[in-house]
C-alpha cells in the first residue's frame, strides 16, 4: 500500500511502515480499534471514565508559512499554522467522542536567527484567538501553556506541535465497528463554512511535503534554502510551476494562500452530531495520514466502496496537474475533497447531512460498506477505479 | 541579566526575553509563583484538585547524539535523549509536588533520510525502559503514545519532545515561598547515583548549543553539516579542541559521552523528600534555563547567597577551558554541579541530606536567603564573586 517513489525520496511515507513496526508491540489501549488510543482513567481512578492524550504537529506546513511570510510580509499565516497543529489533535480526538473540555499544550521549536519574537507572539495570540472562536461555537479548549525552544541546530525554521488531553466517560467513547450495509457520509474539506472568514482550499496538514514541492517553482529553493531538506534530490525540490503570489483564477486566492488554507476543524459539527445521534455512529474517520485509505487501518473483512466522491476541488486538481502524480497515489496522499467520514446505517444519514448544512459544510453519501473475505477499498471516479 | 553575545549569536537565549514578552499576558494559573503552571481541575471538576500539563524537549542534545552515533555506531545514545526529554518534564513537575502517576506523550520529528526506523525503535524502547526503571523506584509514569513525524523540511536530524500530565490535590501543591533565613540544599547533577549504571557528567539538557560548539572540533562541521544551523557565524561552529571519542582521563569517559550524559532525574529522591517532609519545603528549583540564576524568577525582596557551591565538576571545567567563557556567564548557562535546590529552614536540612545520601547523590547546604530591598543573587566561589 506504499505510495510512489517520489514521495519516499522526499523523505516522507504516508504508510509510515517503519514507525508502525517500531510501535507494534506497544499496548493498544482499552479500545484497540478506536481512532485514538484510549487509556484507563489514570488521573481520576474512576472505572467508568477513561483518558485520552494525543500529540500532533503542523507537519511541514510551517515551512510554507515561512516562505510566504518572507515573500509577502503577511503574518496571518502564523495563526493558520497554529490552527493546523491544534486541529490535527482535536479532530482526531473528536473521532473517539471527545468533543469538549480538552486541555492543550504547545511545543514550538524555532530557529531564532530566522524566527523573531514577533512571530512567537503571533503564534501565542493565534492560539488564544482560535480557542476563543471555538468557545463561541460551543467547544471548550483550555490552554495550559507550552514550551518555546530556541533550537536552530535542530529546526531549520519553525516547528509547531500541540498535545491534547481529555477525560470522558467510557460509555461516551466511539469505537469503530463498521458494519455490512453502512453508508459513508463525508464532510467536505473545502469551501467556506459558517465559521470561516474566507474560502478554504481543503489542504489540512497532510501531504504538504508533496504539495509544496510539486506546486511551487524552483525560485524558492534558491531564495530560501532554509525551507527544505538538502538531502533530497534537487530535481524533487520546488519542482512546480507556480509562484506563491500568483492568483488562482477559480478561487481568487494566491496559490500560496490556497495551499496554506488552515486545516478546517469539524469539532463544532461533530459536537452536534455526537450530541444528538452518538448511538447511530459506527465509526468516525479523520482522513489524515493515508488520506482516503485511512479507514483501512480500522476494518477487517469489509469492502469499503467509495463511488460517489466529491468532485476534486481546485487545490487538488492543481496539485495533480503540477505533479503528474497518478490518481491512485493522489487518494493516498491528499484528502481530495473530504476530511471527515461518518459510517452509519443509511436511514441515519440524513440527520448528519442536515447538521452539516447548518454550518454550510458540503456533505453527502460518498459510498458504502459490504462484508468481504478480505479487507479492500475501491475508489471509483470518472477518471477510473482504484483499489487498495 | 542576558548572557554574552556568543550565546546570542548562536541563536539561543538563556533569558528567553522575547518569548517571555510574547506570553506575559497569558493567565499564570492558580499558583502564580509555583514552578509550573497549575490549572484548575478541568478534567475532574473537583474543587480540591488541580491539573498540571507540561511540555519540554531534549533541546539540541539529539544533534550531538546523532553525530556520536554516526561516528561510533553506539545506539545507546537514543535511550539517553529520551531520558533527557522525559526528565526535563517530570523533574519540573516534581518541583510543584507531582512525583507520581504522570501520563506522558512523545512528539518525535525526524529527517527520515538520516534517521532510520531502527532509531525510532531505539527511542520507543528507551521510553519503555525508562518508565520500567522508574516504576521499580516507586515512580509511576504512563506512556500514552505519541507522534512520530517525517518532517525533513523542518528538522535537520531529530527532535525529541515529551508532554506530561498530572492531576494532584491542591493541598499537595508546592508553591514557592522562600523565606528569610532559609538555607539552600543542593542535589548534585554529577557522579553516580544508586540508579545510574555509570558516571554522569551532570549535563542535563540546557546549555547544549554552547557545550557542543565550545567543546568539539571543527572536523564535525565539515563531516556533519546537518548537525548545526548554517545561519550562525562559522567561527562559532564546533570551535573547541576535543574529538568526540577522545577520552577524558579524569572520568574515563569519551568527551562525547561525558556531554551526552543523560539528564539525571531527581524523581525518586523528591518522591521520598516530598512524601516525608512536604510541609518543611519553601521551594524546589530545577536549575534549567538560566541555570544557577533560575531561582530569580521566583523571589521578590530576597537576597539569595550561594557561597558554598560544589567544586566545579570535570565536565563544566572542560567547557570553561575550551570556551573561555567567563565564570559569571558559566553560572547562567550551565548548572555547574547541582540541578536541584531545596529551600527550607536550617533545622530541616539534615533530613534532605540523609535521603539524598541513600541514593548516593551528593548533597549539601550551598547557601542561604536573606530579606533585602531588591531581589539579588550572589554566587561566591574561590574564583570570584558574581552578582545577578
Amino acid at each position: 500500500m506504499d505510495v510512489g517513489s517520489k514521495y519516499d525520496q522526499r523523505g516522507v511515507s504516508s504508510s509510515k511502515s517503519d514507525v508502525h513496526d517500531a510501535i507494534k508491540h506497544l499496548d493498544k489501549g482499552l479500545f484497540p480499534n478506536a481512532f485514538c488510543k484510549i487509556l484507563p482513567d489514570y488521573l481520576g481512578g474512576d472505572e467508568t471514565y477513561c483518558n485520552i492524550m494525543h500529540a500532533d504537529t503542523a507537519g511541514t506546513k510551517p515551512s510554507l508559512a515561512y516562505v510566504y511570510w518572507k515573500e509577502t510580509g503577511d503574518s496571518s499565516v502564523w495563526a493558520g499554522v497554529i490552527q493546523d497543529a491544534i486541529v490535527m489533535n482535536v479532530d482526531d480526538m473528536a473521532c473517539v467522542g471527545a468533543v469538549d473540555n480538552i486541555v492543550l499544550s504547545s511545543t514550538i521549536g524555532r530557529n531564532k536567527t530566522l524566527i523573531p519574537g514577533a512571530v512567537v507572539k503571533d503564534l501565542i495570540d493565534g492560539t488564544q484567538d482560535f480557542i476563543a472562536k471555538m468557545k463561541n461555537l460551543g467547544v471548550t479548549l483550555h490552554l495550559s501553556g507550552g514550551e518555546t525552544a530556541d533550537v536552530g541546530d535542530i529546526v531549520r525554521t519553525l516547528d509547531v506541535g500541540f498535545t491534547a488531553f481529555a477525560r470522558i466517560k467510557k460509555s461516551d467513547v466511539i469505537d469503530i465497528d463498521i458494519q455490512d450495509g453502512d453508508v459513508i457520509v463525508a464532510l467536505a474539506s473545502y469551501g467556506q463554512s459558517t465559521y470561516e472568514t474566507e474560502y478554504n482550499g481543503g489542504m489540512g496538514s497532510n501531504g504538504l511535503t508533496s504539495a509544496r514541492h510539486d506546486v511551487f517553482g524552483k525560485y524558492l529553493a534558491e531564495k530560501y534554502p532554509e525551507s527544505y531538506n538538502p538531502e533530497i534530490d534537487a530535481d524533487l525540490v520546488y519542482a512546480g510551476g507556480k509562484a506563491l503570489t500568483d492568483i488562482d483564477s477559480e478561487t481568487g486566492l494566491t496559490y500560496g494562500k490556497l495551499v496554506l488554507s488552515p486545516t478546517r476543524t469539524f469539532m463544532p459539527v461533530l459536537n452536534r452530531i455526537i450530541g444528538s445521534m452518538k448511538e447511530e455512529i459506527h465509526g468516525l474517520i479523520h482522513t489524515t495520514g493515508g488520506a482516503q485509505t485511512k479507514v483501512m487501518n480500522f476494518v477487517h473483512g469489509m469492502h469499503i466502496i467509495k463511488d460517489n466522491m466529491f468532485d476534486v476541488p481546485p487545490l487538488f486538481r492543481i496539485i495533480k496537474e503540477e505533479s503528474g502524480t497518478d490518481w491512485r497515489e493522489m487518494y493516498q496522499v491528499f484528502n481530495m475533497g473530504h476530511r471527515l467520514e461518518v459510517y452509519l446505517k443509511p436511514d441515519a444519514a440524513q440527520d448528519v447531512l442536515d447538521i452539516a448544512k447548518e454550518f454550510k459544510i458540503d456533505a453527502k453519501i460518498i459510498g458504502r460498506c459490504e462484508v468481504a473475505e478480505e479487507k479492500k477499498l475501491t475508489i471509483s471516479t470518472d477518471t477510473g477505479t482504484y483499489t487498495y
